[in-house]
């Protein structure tokens, strides 16, 4: 919060309304569904509705003043704004990405004109790009307990049970052990279903023989976990094991890769560079990983044309894949911490093809 | 669709790019993450990207072009319209609470000066209110799956046994029979944490005495339930019958004012009547009910100034509660389709205080 108050006044803001959830929570702890945080040099406001009086109180009531409104928290601050703000300071920033458009239009409407909107760059998503010691503590705990679960999902694999048996089993594994909940839709995506980049698991039983693509997280103590791993169910023929040792030398390319000074783009196109030279690079349709902690997606992106340079202390996932539509797909993820030198695989583990 | 594109030209508008997920899977059947539907007297073209080259042409190709794009599908649709539209229409309607601040910037950027972006009325929402026949059928096996949850819940609660287990044990049966994952976030709220409206289930262990709220959904085949039980640990005192009894009075009351052509408000109304005539008013700090459907949280709100009149086919939870700060709470929850007559209660089962 510190932090925050001292870029204030080199970014021209007098307030900086936050109503992005996952940053209310990074600067005030407060973990409730509907909350905006109104940061200025006079200290933080925090505003939320009836449903938390209790829960605000426990989780920010002692760092901040709580503010109880009847209506959306974002315009409750306007409003305490409006009535307040008479020392003439003027420009009111906001997060454009989680504000939507019509309720800037309405924001606008209350603050009375000498009061301005502005879009404010990403300042909160920048300070939590870098990962204090706490936080990598708490992600290491998510990784670690997210990477358990693939042994559940390996003990269920087998031809005829149905993809949502599978996810069914690591879910419940995942709550037993403290998990909140998973930190995404767990994607179980068997035989040619493989071929989809998000098949969440479905009622689809696995077949007798092909890859089945296991993509799944938890959220721990606030913290997101997510991984991925491809087995093959029967014996793999030669080309699909061909297909997975490229992905897999494309991961392990892409985590050679990060270090602190490269940058993002650098680390894609390790990856690509790999799937290039086995002829694979039209299959391998998406980006190559992605910053996690509150969120499951978080800057920094690994992406072609991202410049963005990697420091000690962020945290992303690498997770090259290809998938040949009607016919196959593969994945394989791991969760990376930039280091000084470079960086540390969270829960590493064999990545080798299993057959089951 | 046909019903939506012969309102286009009453609200002035040329084209409607619609954004909101929920409306994308609703209008084109596409449930991808990552979508944008841009609709016109032409017909629609749906947005994506590279992930869901299959997916989309399995879910949505049979009656709607698709476009595959390698930037953010609404951006994509903007280029598109920018490069194509030159027959001078000039209206593109925005869905303003579902487009960011910062994104609706760069659409205005990308569109050339005599295409114009507009804030649209919620259009779909609209449409999304009167669910047909097929939606209801949808709903009802979902409400019926979640409602079956209650018993492996009862079948957990006791003293000592954590909340979250619970929740997981709820969860893996919701998994197993089918359920593409829960609605929200499963609330188990025990002891002196009943106080908290959105008390989820944590790590606390049920004790000895006192409410435990269970509220708590799943989504099948796309469509969510949404339903809260109370029940209590040990024998219940006499003021905590009153208390329960003051809050599912309030319920049925609730339920009893639903039909056809009342206010939402009313409904609101006659619930809180019941508290306020109990002396709870002040206790129940949230509002009667909600929409569901294809999200948690759809139109109708019953709320207090709501004008919204109700019609056949809706279909809205009921669930009035009442939250002592640092004693107890209790919810009751039903969802109800309004009828030509008044309304049905999907899967209504004893809402009598049970002690565990």
């Amino acid at each position: 919060m510190r932090r925050l108050e001292s870029q204030l006044a080199g970014n021209k803001l007098d307030f900086l309304l936050i109503s992005h959830l996952a940053n209310v929570r990074y600067l005030s702890g407060f973990t409730g569904s509907a909350g905006a945080l109104l940061v200025s040099d006079d200290g933080a406001v925090l505003f939320t509705d009836g449903r938390y009086i209790v829960q605000a109180r426990d989780e920010a009531g002692k760092v901040i003043r709580i503010v109880i409104a009847r209506k959306a928290p974002t315009l409750a601050a306007a409003e305490w704004l409006a009535a307040r703000n008479r020392a003439g300071r003027r420009w009111i920033g906001i997060e454009p990405e989680s504000v939507s458009a019509g309720l800037r239009d309405r924001l606008v409407s209350i603050l009375p004109g000498k009061q301005r909107v502005r879009s404010a760059p990403p300042l909160v998503e920048r300070l939590r790009m870098i990962k204090d010691r706490e936080e990598i503590t708490r992600i290491r705990s998510a990784v670690e307990l997210g990477a358990s679960l693939f042994r559940r999902a390996r003990g269920k694999i087998r031809c005829g049970t149905s993809e949502v048996e599978v996810a069914a089993a690591m879910e419940y594994e995942a709550r037993s052990r403290g998990a909140e909940s998973m930190s995404f839709p767990t994607i179980i995506a068997s035989g040619a279903r493989s071929d989809m980049v998000h098949g969440r698991a479905s009622a689809a039983r696995i077949p007798r023989r092909g890859f089945v693509v296991c993509d799944f997280g938890v959220i721990l103590a606030g913290y997101c976990s997510d991984r991925t791993r491809t087995v093959h169910v029967g014996r793999p023929s030669r080309e699909a094991r061909a297909f997975y040792d490229a992905v897999l030398t494309a991961q392990e390319a892409a985590i050679v890769a990060v270090r602190p000074g490269v940058r993002a783009a650098q680390v894609d196109a390790a990856a690509r560079r790999v799937l290039r030279r086995a002829g694979l690079a039209r299959y391998f349709t998406h980006s190559t990983g992605h910053g996690l902690g509150l969120e499951i997606h978080e800057a920094p992106r690994l992406a072609a044309g991202q410049d963005q340079v990697l420091e000690p202390g962020m945290v992303v996932t690498i997770e090259p894949g290809a998938y040949i539509p009607g016919k196959w797909g593969v994945r394989i993820e791991d969760v990376v911490v930039v280091t000084p030198s470079g960086c540390e695989v969270l829960a590493p583990a064999g990545k080798e093809l299993v057959d089951v």
